[in-house]
């Protein structure tokens, strides 16, 4: 049994990953929490949140005390905090010896020039960023084991890599084209204007800007055109992407290099077939199609997860019990 | 022609009585107008509502100088401001002699009581309020000829009332049973958690106290119970109403008290056939459909309108055509 | 561990149950079925239903030979059938000694006279009717254990029952109003105009003759006038029920009332606060909120399920949960 | 005043143009017609399209006779057909000297070989083909004045082509990428389990063999990947397009190739500010808005239209305008 505390544990991220570990039964929840000028400090999670009727926690107020009972009592933490909040945080928490994982942005570039340009701080923590993983499960399980400090991919990020790590030996130079289209929780709970139900509708947004860019590039290797939209919908992220392959690729070649999923069980691919974003919708799968045109050598791949699960909360689940590895034999 | 100044136009409703206003052939904008601490004051209308590309005009603020100038140049002024601010400016506009189409409910009830009760403030007005006719178009229609001061009704009361008041002589001691769902448009255009796009979903609100209750009953004379529920559409409104008639009603009595409606051509009856909201969303149309069951003496009426058409903006111009009259001739 | 069939398992109902029968430790699945003649057989659920990409079962033809085997290997059977397939299905597995779980209406009805009228069949089955019990799961479990024909009630009725059965000792003579708005998945998979996704929008239908009325009826002994609206959401349920208590009813006698539920983990009660259909989606729960107005005697309950969860497949799991007992034990 | 005759009224695309024939002063209707074995023959058709409670014109079955009497009485035909059914309706109706408005594909290549590949048959009227324009409004202005026989373009090549066309001449060899979501009215009326409720989730479709993808490339002279999505509403169109263009060229190219749309009042182009699909829904208006990358060269576009509007009907009678040139000085 290992006890996890969730910070930021009012958020759609934080709520979402609450009733994971909740449903867990080799995890228990030491606590849960928000910051200590939160109007939502004392309330019951159920009532932000009737969904979760049968969860009784209530949102405690992170002070002073409160972090140190948790290093006294956890196993890990989970920051489900905004990236200015979790930069600090983190770094605390990883000098006191426990565990993070981290659903936030600052501690996803080992490259400390991208902060200023991306989060707009300067990281202040070398040390802890040294040792912080990026908690793409799949592929990072040999790190993920063995760092303290795990930092969750993004969603848009999970839904696109997840789809192009398999094929980066058979793309050129010709940049991929990422057009992902987001549910409307990507954007937070906060109250704001163009989230507002009555202005929601399919947009682009971030056009050659958005921070997950450079996060996507950096884990890929290989720059891309990435396209964020927003679209009408609570929850789910469908990549489309359009990739031009070396020449003389065949199709086989392209099935061949998505075999590596064949033992994720989380994983779907299939060929001429694609996703829905319902299809992943409040699960932690990751569904994957493809069609490939060897005449002209373009390959179109959707991706789709649901934002807040695979594209958060249950990678960061994923990533706690291959961490704390045989969680069934403890 | 007749020139009207729009005030309070970067609301949804101030939008939408902008835009139909601006296709009428007899009519003109004066102005649109916002308050003077609006952080959309000098903005296009077009940069908040990019669907009226087409029309070219800016939100000025409402200055004492503005004023002036509005009362010195139009024929009326349409007031889509919220209920205090209207409540004040319709009372001075009104004295300076300049007609007023006033959207919010500062004018709505003649008993003074209503209004700390139902709007938390003081009438301070009551000559004003004197003057103030109710605006539903269909039914008041001598009365707003020959007001300066007309109040235009409420969305749920008019879908309410459309469909009540023709059977008013059918009506027994029990309570007709409102149940209506409104698009999220009706909560108008401010950021709020509740109105968010994640927050939305079918849920029943000011349930036994919501104060469009006393505007129905008013203007029905005779109680009822009115549930109002927020729906996850943007536009529409439909109100399901139950009552039970007087004894020995026929089927045939309710077809001919609809009748009152055969020479309304926004409003269109049917028996045994239902509408839908999508129906009458954007057009200034009222939809009724009914069903009576001899047998028990149950009558279900559904009346379905556009929140912010036949609920506001299109029974404004109603209101502002039946004013003036003979638009097309002068 | 108890073994059962699942037969209709490619419709909207029949595969959440699946799902959820899949995801319990001390069931397994003997077989999924569709008709003989369905084009879906020798499908996988999971082509029909990519979301359920980890159940590999498939839709076997439900033949003579297939019957047997069922006979011969399972605890149960769960009909998620049309109405009058699990007329003879029912019977003959019943007649079998197979424990039936029926999510039709076709043994919902003691009273012979009330199938020809809402379902257009006669009811060649006495015996076996005389033997069904009505799956309330909260009301009825004692039945539930010593029955092997459950009929698992109606999306709803057992919306508007479990609002209304603990306050049934303070109705009076005027009729319950019940209003009710379902997710589309209530008018099954098969492709309809009406419930194509352009041609949805609020709007009532089956008013005052809707096969659920008379259900609801003879479960609470109470007239209701019932109106069931289609919404534009997928899953969900809300019924708003308005209803006149006897005099001098007070809103503590009614707290009282709905303290029957005190015990039950999925049912939620709260007093002038009401759900959203969102809060139940995809949950076995029922969320209740209330208010009442002493002086008029009215009182307003809105009652939330999943159509598909407690409204079918999740209250036949309650109801197989109750049957076979100690579950756990076993 | 011109006399038109709309067939295939009855789809989603044939009841828009009659609504909007229907509202311009100088064209009147001849007659609303559907194919002679039609389910909706000598219905009105408001009451399969309530929303058009105010248009009183019946479906009349194509008789040969009715044909007959068009050809006597029309200034033009309107085709919201299916291609197989344009194809020898428009052939005849220009043999008979009518203008033609064809909004099917039947017409809309030059080259034969295109239609057994995209649309299943062989064209047999190559010498009414001839004749045939392309009625991309703000285009083909002259070429549609000169024919009577214009091919309205398909809904995903208007919004791909409104974009594309201004910057034919900064485009390089590699393709552009074409990623469109399409509201579902895009699909037809006729209920298929795809388009049902609760089936339709954001989902590619057609990836990389699209009747549109051809039809673009025609008009446009270059090779694109073009992948069209299914979205979760239902109008509108928004096409995101990724282009890679000729070295050294500068932000100020671009507006300067966009300046082409100053004097079209439903072009509405901006530089970095994107469209939602909502802003022009129920308009003809068609929104663009870009941004560029001078470093790496690559542009990105998004056009918003009304799948059913611009996409179809609002551009036929832009074509019909047009056509009969001054319409108002007739």
């Amino acid at each position: 049994m290992k006890n996890i505390a969730i910070i930021g544990a009012s958020g759609y991220t934080g709520a979402q990953i609450t009733s994971l570990i909740n449903a867990e039964a080799n995890l228990s929840i030491q606590g849960l929490y928000v910051s200590e000028n939160s109007l939502d400090k004392g309330k019951p999670l159920s009532e932000l949140y009737p969904i979760y009727s049968h969860i009784s926690l209530c949102l405690n107020p992170l002070t002073d005390d409160a972090k140190h009972t948790i290093v006294a009592t956890v196993d890990a933490v989970v920051l489900a905090t905004d990236h200015a909040v979790s930069l600090h945080l983190a770094a605390w928490f990883y000098q006191q010896g426990v565990t993070v994982f981290d659903l936030s942005g600052a501690y996803r570039f080992q490259d400390l020039a991208q902060y200023p340009k991306w989060y707009g701080f300067t990281h202040e923590y070398p040390e802890a960023l040294a040792e912080a993983v990026y908690g793409l499960a799949e592929w990072n399980a040999a790190k993920i084991i063995n760092s303290k400090l795990i930092a969750v991919p993004g969603c848009y990020p999970t839904a696109s890599l997840m789809a192009l790590k398999p094929i980066t030996h058979l793309l050129t130079d010709t940049f991929p084209v990422i057009n992902a289209v987001s549910g409307v929780t990507g954007a937070g709970r906060k109250a704001q204007l163009q989230t507002s139900f009555c202005e929601v509708s399919l947009t682009p947004y971030g056009v050659l800007g958005h921070r997950h860019q450079p996060e996507i590039v950096t884990q890929l290797g290989q720059e891309v055109i990435f396209t964020p939209h927003l679209g009408n919908f609570k929850r789910g992220i469908l990549a489309t992407i359009t990739v031009k392959l070396k020449l003389d690729t065949s199709a086989s070649d392209i099935s061949q290099a998505f075999e590596c999923y064949s033992a994720s069980e989380l994983v779907t691919v299939k060929q001429n077939q694609f996703p829905k974003v319902d299809d992943v919708v409040l699960t932690p799968n990751c569904h994957i199609g493809w069609k490939y045109d060897e005449a002209t050598g373009y390959l179109v791949i959707a991706s789709a997860i649901d934002n807040l699960m695979k594209g958060a909360a249950s990678q960061a689940l994923q990533c706690i019990k291959i961490h704390f590895d045989a969680l069934q034999n403890t």
